[in-house]
């Protein structure tokens, strides 16, 4: 039988949640305590939450020689702080992504976790979901040949509130990260160069805040091939998640998932299951499996799948991608030494 | 927040420890005890079970005032006995299926229950599943119009050993029987005849049990509608799990669930993903949701889904089924009085 | 070059008139003469027809030397009278189904054409369509292993009008026989027993001429497969047509033909096309294909695909089949010697 | 019925004998004279073309006051020539894309059509393609909102010959031309921007030519949208033509063509048909209809679907893309005055 792991979370929202409830099936792991400054409002989710403490000071999880895993699901302007702590005392780490707004701080929190020799993981959940899994195999395995061209489809089922969009960092840090992580991880290359010719369609308020809402984003890679992504707030339809790899052998991609395979036959038309709307119902089993790898790679003293490197390269290129927006032009993605 | 509810398992094999499984994480539920004959060899599975005690005598589950609900998970041939003994002792029950196979003893087992008025649902876990419930969901509202005609695909992925099948009660009581309730389920109608079409194509050896392994069954409906369900014991390609109900106003159909929604693009071909293989996969969900379905019905009061009905019916068109094959003609299904 | 095939056409309804009009593009086919009792009401089509003569009486036909080719697309009760007068004057044949009503005129007829020597093609032009004969293929060259399950949909878009059916021959005859011969030309295989269970659900009306709507006929194979055809005479979606295959390597399938393949996503569904509604759509490029390899038989020799013998076997199975649900007992088919 | 229509034909390539073929079904059309330089070759095929008159010199049909209208099927370096002198004698024109390399040129030809207040019609035969005509009109109705992104996926099947390409004019104005005008088309707005990401990935020779054989070009439209093509010489699994319109209210897409619908299950794979191979086969239907659009314009005084503008402006996106990939950034379209 596996040993039993500890873990401690900080931040309790929507994805502090998420993570902890996925935990609840896994046999080897306990949630011993979860942090966050709003803890008086969580009691009630906190009783049936299956973790054992509920307390305001995360100091509670550094302090504690018991837990070995830290995750990291507070907002984005604590994470580098958190993970030097975390690293410092020895514990693992687990980091929802962005690592952060900045290169340089989050630079600084790798040098930390380098140092202290803790595994940390950045959650790009996608990595993990079968469909992107099986396609990223396939291109690793030249089944489909070289690859020539990536196309990434993103877009939300609905904006955000401008809330939201001021503090946000903006359509590349906070919705396209992802799809710049999709790519370097089903190309197995870095990218380059970013061009990006975007605009304001779904909610022309969202200029105020110097961001759109539409975009279409031009990649070229270091291995030669080409890529494109385009992204936006809102499909009506739901949550639009799409990749196709092309290459000298072949072609490979993943359609929609949808809710049933049911089709209804009528004398108007003939209908199907829409895409899923929500990303916590599209990307669940993503969640859980990349939570269960990142304890494998504890356990088995393996790399994560998904390491600071791809969280600093996907900021890098969300930062390419802002400028040459700025500017009309392609930007090149400053390289990591 | 919702009340405890206490369960005890009565057989511990795939199915027990299916269900035992999905109960960790529903919260409001508690599985005390499991018995099991073989309780010895489970040592190693309980640890992680979730469970807090592992007997041999199940008189320890139904003797426990602190059990609310039976789970009966155990062999065919004791399912009327259990079913007895919990609900003298006022405990809900959650019966697999078939209930058994003597319509004699179900309905004494029928009688017992009613006295005690306890719930029972009987484990017809497919009509939990997402797919056929949004079928019925369309039959019954009338959305296709009247039904006209119903199509249920139902092959295995490969055929049961022989030492299974010799005491499996045939094709019909064993695999078919989950067709019946289909039928039924999606219907909302008895099958008033039944007419078989049977034949030895997947392994002869099967003839020497007096049973078959390849089936065309058709149905009558009391509505007036008609029906047929194709079943063989071994589709090389997988779990082979489809519906369709056509009717006056249109059609509704449910194809496989898959793995992925990947398309490869060679120059050879273009391959999809196979159906799921194995019921494990394809009916994960439906499993859970009947389960949970079955815990609101005892917390709200409501009828179960699949009552004590529906595993009797479901018995009787099987009889009907091997007679028409037995003597090659139509025969009449048995109404419940 | 090809030498020219010198065709006449007796009955230019509106099959007589689809043939004629393709064979327009066959560089090497040219339609002298067509005959038809309604001549007069035909003129303005006859302008663009490409044919060279229209007359009333079929003699013209029959009497003219430089005439290769007969088609014979007037009523079923001229059928075999007209396929004798053209053996007899050695003309190549081309017959609409059913040959007749009358088995004991279908065999006296194909006595006649045996020692003329001629050739002749019997019109079950969905042999020739892409999608099923890909699926004979697959079953003939065993890459889905042995046949164990042939399952054919078959459902007009709507009924036909009860003057139709009065003289129709009944469903079996009339619609259900294209099914009966997709069967034997799929299976490889001839028919040994048909089971019919038949409803009336469409129109009421259609019981007055003794007649059904809705049937589902289970068939049983010499080579031990078994079959199941399901009917109805309104799919109000369209013309529904699909072919499945069923073995111990595998299965193979067709669904329907569409006039597109886009898909339209809105906020309150996904949309693809209908089936194509109506047989002239679904297998226009069938009938070509029926009579090209028609004269491709006449100029190389070679045997017709679809033949006397598959004519009279689709009329015996129709036949049974009548008799099954008269009967409501499974019937045996008679043989040809 | 109709008035016929003569029609002359200069070059009998393969997409002249193309349209000639499809001619040969329509009743009010009659192909009086074809003109070849080499013609002594086409002797075999000529026989059975339907055509009546075969000739060396172009001029024979300039000449002949009975031909109607002219099809310019000949090598694109005498378009514009062919233009202005059957304009001058006013024929009726239908010309082959593109009108010519020179933007200069093909404005002159312009002028001298508009005087002669005779029809032209530009072959982009995609737009009469079944599926790309839906797209159009579910834009142009607004049925999914005001369009966002606008996306177009184009691979031919295999590169063509060097010496095709270093006499193509190169990528932009021999092969994305059609997507240029697809852009347009459905779109119903002018592209003002234009920037090519582009690769030399399937033959490294095609470098020699200045030319590459994998992009992605992003483009700007009037109308606030944006889009994307992307273009690769040599897709192995066929001819991969796809068009995707994302909106404020829905999105609608078009799949590659198959030649059937038929899937095979194997224990290994589930198969489906490859896209269809060539363009022939692939826009068979849409070469017909374009040249009966053709005809009905003529016939109706209507304007035709795809005039001197359309040319000229698919020619001027081609030329901006080819500048953007020269210099590295996006490109302004010319406009046309």
């Amino acid at each position: 039988m596996k040993n039993q792991i500890v873990v401690g979370v900080v931040g309790a929202g929507r994805i502090g949640q998420l993570h902890i409830n996925n935990m609840k099936i896994m046999s080897n792991i306990r949630v011993k305590t979860v942090a966050d400054v709003f803890a008086d409002k969580l009691k009630d989710w906190f009783e049936t939450s299956g973790a054992e403490k509920l307390t305001k000071d995360y100091q509670d999880i550094m302090n504690d020689p018991e837990i070995d895993v830290v995750f990291i699901c507070s907002s984005t302007d604590t994470h580098t702080m958190l993970i030097k702590e975390a690293a410092k005392v020895k514990k693992h780490i687990f980091c929802e992504k962005p690592i952060s707004f900045s290169d340089q701080e989050t630079l600084e929190a790798y040098e930390v976790v380098k140092a202290a020799g803790v595994k940390m993981q950045v959650g790009f959940n996608r990595r993990f979901d079968k469909n992107f899994k099986k396609i990223k195999n396939y291109v690793k395995s030249k089944k489909i040949g070289d690859l020539h061209i990536l196309k990434i489809t993103s877009r939300d089922p609905e904006p955000p509130s401008l809330d939201y969009v001021a503090r946000s960092g903006g359509i590349f840090m906070d919705m396209a990260i992802h799809d710049f992580d999709m790519a370097r991880y089903v190309s197995g290359s870095e990218v380059e160069e970013v061009y990006v010719q975007g605009a304001t369609l779904v909610n022309p308020d969202i200029q105020k805040y110097n961001d759109i809402d539409t975009a279409i984003i031009t990649l070229k890679f270091e291995n030669g091939a080409i890529g494109v992504i385009d992204n936006s707030r809102q499909a009506v339809y739901g949550y639009d998640q799409r990749v196709e790899a092309f290459g000298s052998q072949g072609a490979i991609s993943a359609d929609n998932e949808t809710e049933t395979r049911v089709k209804v036959f009528t004398k108007d038309t003939v209908e199907e299951d829409k895409p899923l709307y929500f990303f916590l119902e599209r990307y669940n089993n993503a969640y859980i499996q990349e939570v269960e790898d990142f304890f494998d790679s504890i356990e088995q003293e393996k790399e994560v799948l998904c390491e600071f490197k791809d969280g600093i390269m996907a900021q890098r290129i969300a930062k390419a991608a802002k400028k040459s927006f700025e500017i009309g032009k392609p930007v090149k993605v400053e390289k990591l030494k």
